[in-house]
């Protein structure tokens, strides 16, 4: 279980009706998974529109579920009248993103009151087997939301 | 231009055919521009299934231009029987990538036998304007292609 | 404990013995710590030919010792004709490097056989405390070693 | 020469002030170079204590006085009362860094109210020859200085 105390009560419900505005995550199929204060994951399912020439899940569509379940991590633990922006992020491919079902889960390293810091590990799903195919270091800003 | 000289005298032709097999090109709308020896370019206009929370381009899609733009301007260079894979990547986001169109140009800082180093800005065009609002720094890896 | 066989029953005096080939060391005053295969910590202590403006260990130095931890991990599971070359590192500083003394902890996340990556993570000690000062992902080229 | 206009007429002196605070550029006799606004260059000549395992320059030295041209180069941007801390870097070495000196040259990419983005390369000198050997992707922090 994680170690942080979300600011605002109503954490889960912010980071679901964040999530629905990413307009991306319905372009690639990506759902929500499991969520608690400062650990956010996201689900994707294989198809062909998100290969790469190999037929592998695509190193920037792998980034993208990466980068959005870190920023939703990190947005998790902010006030209620916040909101957070990606400033940067760093990631490596370990392996090939050859399975059926990608999962990233990101995690809070560090909350700041301007930056934060996360890590996303990204786990290739085939039958039963699961391995880490990708790993994530990134920096998010918190700003003020737009109303 | 370019002081790179291709080491396959098809290269054009061979970066325009791997292009196409990249599945999340066409989901995201993606299509390449101009190429020379190690310098690949990719044009992707917006739309509400390419965005983050606030309406801009979600820095994951930036991303994933910016890796290919990388991968192709390396892979311009490579013999007609390799491939390149992504081996990692940076980016950092400059300004708002809010235009009407995101314009990735890759360039290759760094020819390898095995490892390659691009670095890719991708600029937002509205109107009549042209904003750097990425830079990647990426690695990547020459393999044998598979037949 | 970590859970990597190491190729060469000789990892650990092989390991002992790169260290004290590296200048940099020396000149820093830094010591090697704990080893384990597939896992290497460095400590330095703090003094003002270590500091950056404020008075704190510059990023530079932290992510020298950072570099040489992860360098080291990857090395204690190579054969004992190969060498390590570092490829590149991202490293974020997390809180102010402001302590008596650091402790970088490097860690083999994926071995390959050309390429391995690490994550090292620095620590900074006060008195009884240990806080999480810096994070860095690595990526290692294994090479011949010289003879 | 550069397009940046300095918010303080004192700008050179005030980045000479700083290099000279940084304990670690006595200890490894680096030295600072050209200035422009923008712009910072720091050379370091190489002997044995700055080196790793095969005699070259450490990657570590390498990033810190890349880290330290980056975080000159942006502060000599800012007002006169604020300072300069990095949040993170990336670095790619390229090249050996195996010359008799090094010379790193960091400008400002991205001039922010709270975060500057700056690019750094690194050459290596040999004789009449330069060669990139690093390249390095930083993010800075604007802070209040302490008096």
């Amino acid at each position: 279980m994680s170690h942080f105390q979300p600011a605002d009560s109503q954490w889960e419900s912010r980071v679901r009706a964040s999530f629905e505005r990413i307009g991306i995550m319905k372009t690639l199929g990506a759902r929500l998974g499991a969520l608690e204060p400062g650990k956010a994951e996201i689900l994707l399912d294989f198809h062909e529109g998100l290969s790469q020439q190999r037929g592998y899940f695509h190193a920037g569509v792998t980034s993208t579920i990466a980068d959005s379940a870190g920023g939703l991590a990190a947005y998790s633990l902010f006030p209620a009248d916040r909101a957070v922006l990606s400033v940067e992020f760093k990631v490596n491919m370990l392996n090939p993103a050859d399975g059926a079902c990608l999962r990233a889960v990101g995690e809070v390293l560090k909350l700041g009151r301007t930056l934060s810091v996360c890590e996303i590990q990204v786990y290739s799903q085939r039958q039963d087997e699961e391995r880490l195919c990708a790993k994530m270091q990134q920096t998010l800003f918190q700003v003020a939301a737009v109303s």
